[in-house]
């Protein structure tokens, strides 16, 4: 005995979400099929209208849901700068900081030869055209600290250095409240030669 | 800085389901937000169709998708058997056993005067009916294994004795490829009475 077609359907749907597999979509159909019409309507208007509400911004392609990107006005205090990301999320990570004011700038990805991702995949000719037309001083180069994320920044670094600009990338080290016990090598290594005294 | 406004309602929406908190939901939005337009169209489509392609059949509960139930259906061989369950869900999972293929009733819930669940509330009215209407001879009572399902398995035995039929229980015992060291106290104590001669 199976289940009814549009149970299946909707099971199947769900599992098109990161992580879910077939248990956990079931575990969330059942628990739709208890909800009012009313709710499952609005859930799925919200979804419908996704890319209609929620756009990046074709200057720094940050996620925004206005005409006007929040990130890019002028105001920013620190106009200098502007901070390279991999993705969207990465941006809100920044901001929850509450410590940057610069510009952002979203790569769409990171370098990777092994998928088929190429420097021309990425945004990084709008980069140079922003940080000449901006007179950007520092890119803060904010990536992951992978293999991809490493091979990114040193190609950002290379085509960046002939337009005299600082190229920083966030610092390595210990997290916080992280035990040394727990700490792999090359990350205690990483933190112990860049040491400083306090 | 705050997510846009539609990233937000989406991410509460998300919350909904069960045990998605917070950073889930982020997870499966901005999942959401690199899929094409038609993907989310049609997520959407069959989360909003849910209550209008489901339904439970008037006559059992069970969960259909058209007009008439499969598991009423007088073909059903072992037609002096009803199998009492307490979720829709649960059908599903004894057709799964491909060994029983009698009547469901499903009863909307468990007993619980804590939460203000009576027996008015599940379909008690309906199963003693069916049971009279189908000339029942037993009525299996397959609920879970907590107070609950037992108050509800002794309020239906108490209200089924009356007319006349077997009522009966899942066993209780160690579960298929269990090891004694991790079987609690209440399952052994139970296993071990119920022993039987192989």
């Amino acid at each position: 005995m199976k289940y009814p077609k549009h149970l299946l359907t909707l099971i199947q749907s769900l599992t098109r979400l990161p992580g879910v597999g077939n248990k956990t979509a079931e575990r969330y159909a059942f628990q739709m099929l208890t909800w009012e019409k009313k709710g499952l309507q609005e859930m799925a208007s919200i979804i419908g209208e996704i890319k209609d509400k929620l756009c990046n911004c074709p200057e720094c392609g940050c996620l925004i849901d206005e005409n006007h990107c929040p990130f890019c006005q002028n105001a920013r205090k620190e106009a200098g700068k502007i901070c390279v990301v991999a993705t969207a999320k990465d941006v809100f990570a920044i901001e929850n900081i509450g410590d940057y004011y610069g510009f952002y700038h979203v790569l769409g990805g990171l370098l990777s030869p092994m998928e088929g991702i190429t420097p021309d995949l990425l945004t990084i000719e709008k980069l140079l055209e922003r940080v000449q037309q901006h007179h950007i001083q520092e890119v803060v180069v904010a990536l992951d600290s992978t293999l991809e994320g490493d091979a990114t920044a040193l190609f950002l670094k290379k085509v960046l250095t002939p337009l005299n600009v600082n190229v920083s990338r966030l610092a390595f080290g210990l997290p916080m409240g992280s035990s040394l016990d727990y700490i792999d090598n090359n990350t205690l290594a990483r933190a112990f030669s860049a040491r400083s005294s306090f």
